[in-house]
């Protein structure tokens, strides 16, 4: 089985050392009483919950997988699903970030980021049941009615009810415009939803006492395309005036898919069968609510391959250590074993770094994200409700694609490190591998995020929210840049952040004639987008520990960094030199491919 | 399903137009008759075997994987496996390439090295059970007495006996020094051989009558590590004098591993108990053995990554053709669709180039191998079986590792094209990724064929191989020089060349310091070696396409051609500038990291 220790100090040192977040949250009126105790409290007790209750349930889960009875359309989670999650909602769990105006706990959503990070590396595919829901509340809370609100909210905050998102079509999944899932206008105002959806993850299940689907559907009026398309809330179970569940709604699982990772969730075939449900938000324009779930949910992709970077990095480290073959190539180490521990070799060293520099730099980019957000909807200025909005959705396809990338390299390099023992089951870093595999591709896959970072995020509004991030940059140049011990990480994001002023000048330009020079361009852009993001937050982590080292500070923890910091930036940041290179070689060499692709 | 055409074309292309290997052969006195016509008869075949034989059985295969009986220690394959098995002795295929003095056709290897890429595409675990022995076979040909071939080789070249080949342990892998397995000598010649060995691929099935296992074991007197390990022939079945079948040896399969991939292959724990075995070669030279099956291997293994890379592609481009998502960038294409095929969008493209270049860069090098290989032991001119073995013995780690290294990017750029619905079982895509996996692993970590080629390959000998392969450059660039046409090719190998040849330099001197520096660079050398090599053959298969189109060939196989040469230099082959930037930041940011790897 695997090993995991939460990483609470490292959370720890993002939050109030680098970010310096109760600052922050004390200056929003929800948060005034914020403090660092409490939050580090809270993440202690979260990450036992995941150590002791879900760790224990992945391997287990992943061989069992979920169980449909296809004439009762009832889905069994594998052993010990059920139990775990009434823990989860017995210890207030899933209440912790939401709104007390619905019985939540109110905490800050940096805490629920740390808290799901904690999770996922425990077990990704279990917490993509409560996940979903969080996705579901968000969108029924910014968009929903004030009787939906008060339907729905207070169970879903529980978690007494769990919440999906129903999108995909089997001819449509990138392309919500081809929707056919049909909605009729009742009498009664509510609507008959009839159609066909498939990937619904966490679709069907026997956790909770009922499911609230959000779905996408066409009015019979709606016009072609994606501006045709209108959110309801569709429950399993109809909800009486009084709240307690009603009729079984014409909403069932027809199927559960056969997948490469991620099998102890159920990946449903959703068959709507004239199910009741309401319209949430205005006639076609159901993309807005769905897209706040949307953005949630790309941020929560992210942060899946963030738990499973850590976690695999730490089993990596664990049997680097103990797992002996062949002696240093400058000379025994263990002298009294017939061979070294294999972290003496210097590739090996390599792919745990990765990790480790990946990782960490994903916690710092994500906890820097959830308090933006945080920002965007409680912060009483509302020039930093813009400016934080604006730039969370320059960073979001960056959280999403860049980190799922990473997990992939990272959990790849992992399982790596064990040989043969990587391959076998019973070790858990094959399953890492799996699980992530989905995070490049659901939620938009990677080549969709790096369109909407380059096409609409970036070039869609000139560079405005790119040079924002900028100025992030400039700021950290201009006051660290006359100190040597800086420079090493000073340097290298001072150059790319010029370089990327000129690469994306090059770009939009090439693109205005050529719009395929964007899509061609456009995955490479966002792996140097990425670096100059991950190297912004890798200086400021060295910043920090360079402080305390010369005020006198000896724990290893900052050495630790700072040795983390020079790993990062010698042999992963230099990525962008190649990528730099390849998407300057255009577009022809890719669409003048007519014969090599017939 | 997944669909499979077998790539007889560009078979064709690479032997007769691009490495005209008739003539090569014809000079060699055992394939003096050897035709393109033959060769190119036998491979439809081999296609149409691979094909309707082993194809329809890969999905099912992987879900049915093999069983263990653990009363009777038997292992029963997936259904049909047995049935398919059958059909390859009947049909001859497992005799094409083995030495008509023991009952084989004597068919040149490159054709063998062909008919194994679609068999590896069709299914490679079901492959590895002849593919195993293969390397048994080529083992005792070279090192058995003469008793020894003429008890075990004619059955082996039938396929009526596979072979297995038995190293690893527990407790050692990449290690075989630390090797445990005990072989005590009897009165009668003979030896009796105790331990357990772990990951033996086919190491026990229901597919042949008898099955050879070679073993690595330790005299009692023998010296401690690598060099007190000899080789042991033991059959699961003894062989009575006349050939027949005799009694059931003491070496059983004691559990079968839950794998990643190629889970219809029965990796099994093999336990020896006092089983009889013979040995082969002498005491103590047991590697000298196993290196030529290991040798074999390595280059089958790089093999099976290019099946793979081949199929995944195959699939990739169907999928993208017949899939309609979205509109192109530059406007709609398919007007009568409600969207366009996916192959419209430019990183869709790059994803099917990816894994096209490196498929017929692959079967390039690799059939380019096979010829070395058959030169090294059949070409009359002592100097060029000399140079052929000396060459062939740096490249092996590049078609290993590169090449399954570019089967992992391959892979899973062709997963990614089907979006959702490549992380589903049903479609095949996920599986190519999976039993790709485990071909970065076995055989030799890829880190280690790293070492081996740089540490080795490379600096052993003061980079006189290197030079081999250098001259070959360097008489393309001076043939091709000139002509402008060919610039788009020439120059950049031409750079690399030189480039390589200082960046070589550089790591022998700083790696005469400290060897940490050589450990370091490897992994990123052998990308660079790789792309060296990758570039070579590329523009070598430009060249002939271009020939062709000036001479007025309007073949479009030849455009296409071009197509994937001018993709491969401009998107694939600069991964050389990081990959030449990371090597050289050095040990340091490695091995300073004791707090880091705490």
């Amino acid at each position: 089985m695997a090993v995991y220790t939460p990483p609470l100090r490292d959370m720890q040192f993002v939050m109030h050392e680098m970010l310096n977040v109760t600052a922050d949250l004390q200056a929003m009126p929800v948060h005034a009483d914020m403090d660092a105790d409490t939050i580090n409290a809270v993440l202690e007790e979260g990450g036992k919950f995941a150590t002791d209750v879900l760790l224990p349930l992945n391997i287990s889960g992943d061989t069992e997988g979920c169980q449909l009875d296809i004439t009762t359309h009832a889905v069994t989670t594998p052993t010990g699903y059920k139990a775990a999650y009434k823990q989860y909602i017995e210890g207030g769990w899933a209440a912790l970030a939401c709104d007390p105006a619905f019985g939540g706990q109110g905490l800050p959503l940096v805490v629920n980021q740390c808290f799901y990070e904690m999770m996922n590396s425990a077990n990704q595919a279990w917490t993509m049941y409560p996940g979903l829901t969080h996705g579901a509340y968000a969108a029924l809370h910014t968009h929903g009615t004030p009787e939906q609100k008060a339907t729905y909210l207070h169970k879903m905050t529980s978690g007494e009810w769990t919440g999906t998102m129903c999108l995909t079509e089997p001819h449509c999944g990138t392309d919500l415009g081809l929707m056919r899932t049909k909605a009729e206008p009742q009498a009664d105002g509510t609507y008959r939803i009839t159609g066909n959806k498939i990937f619904i993850s966490a679709g069907e299940h026997d956790l909770a006492d009922n499911i609230i689907h959000l779905v996408l559907a066409r009015l019979p009026d709606a016009p072609p395309g994606i501006k045709g398309v209108s959110l309801f809330i569709v429950p399993k179970f109809l909800v009486n005036a009084d709240g307690s569940l009603g009729e079984r709604n014409g909403i069932y699982c027809g199927g559960l898919e056969h997948k490469m990772g991620i099998k102890s969730n159920a990946t449903a075939q959703i068959v709507l069968d004239g199910a009741v449900g309401t319209m949430v938000g205005q006639p076609n324009k159901g993309m807005q609510g769905m897209f706040v779930m949307m953005n949630a949910a790309r941020l929560g992709v992210g942060n899946q391959s963030l738990g499973l970077t850590e976690v695999a990095f730490q089993n990596a480290l664990a049997y680097a250590k103990d797992r002996i073959q062949m002696r240093s190539l400058t000379g025994p180490k263990a002298k009294d074993k017939p061979a070294d521990p294999i972290l003496v070799h210097p590739d090996v060293r390599k792919m745990l770094l990765t990790a480790k520099a990946y990782a960490e730099g994903g916690r710092a980019l994500l906890c820097f994200s959830a308090m933006l957000l945080e920002k965007e909807h409680n912060h009483p200025d509302e020039k930093v409700r813009k400016d934080s909005g604006e730039l969370l959705a320059l960073l979001t396809p960056i959280c999403k694609a860049f980190l799922t990338d990473n997990g992939h390299i990272s959990t790849n390099a992992c399982m790596q490190v064990f040989g043969g023992h990587g391959f076998i089951k019973e070790w858990g870093m094959e399953q890492f591998v799996r699980d992530n595999r989905i995070n490049m591709i659901y939620e938009g896959t990677n080549t969709i995020q790096s369109l909407d970072l380059l096409g609409r995020k970036v070039l869609g509004n000139n560079g405005a929210t790119l040079k924002k991030f900028g100025k992030l940059v400039g700021a950290l140049v201009a006051e660290e840049g006359v100190n040597e011990k800086m420079a090493e990480f000073i340097t290298p994001i001072a150059m790319l952040g010029e370089q990327m002023t000129k690469f994306t000048t090059e770009i939009g330009f090439k693109g205005f004639q050529n719009p395929d020079e964007v899509g061609s361009a456009a995955v490479d852009y966002l792996r140097v987008a990425g670096h100059l993001v991950f190297g912004y937050f890798w200086a400021r982590m060295a910043q920090v520990a360079l402080r305390q080292i010369a005020a006198g500070n000896t724990d290893p923890f900052y050495v630790a960094k700072l040795q983390t910091a020079r790993f990062y930036f010698a042999k992963l940041f230099p990525e962008t030199a190649t990528a730099m290179r390849t998407a300057r070689a255009g577009s022809k060499v890719l669409m003048d491919t007519d014969a090599a692709l017939a």
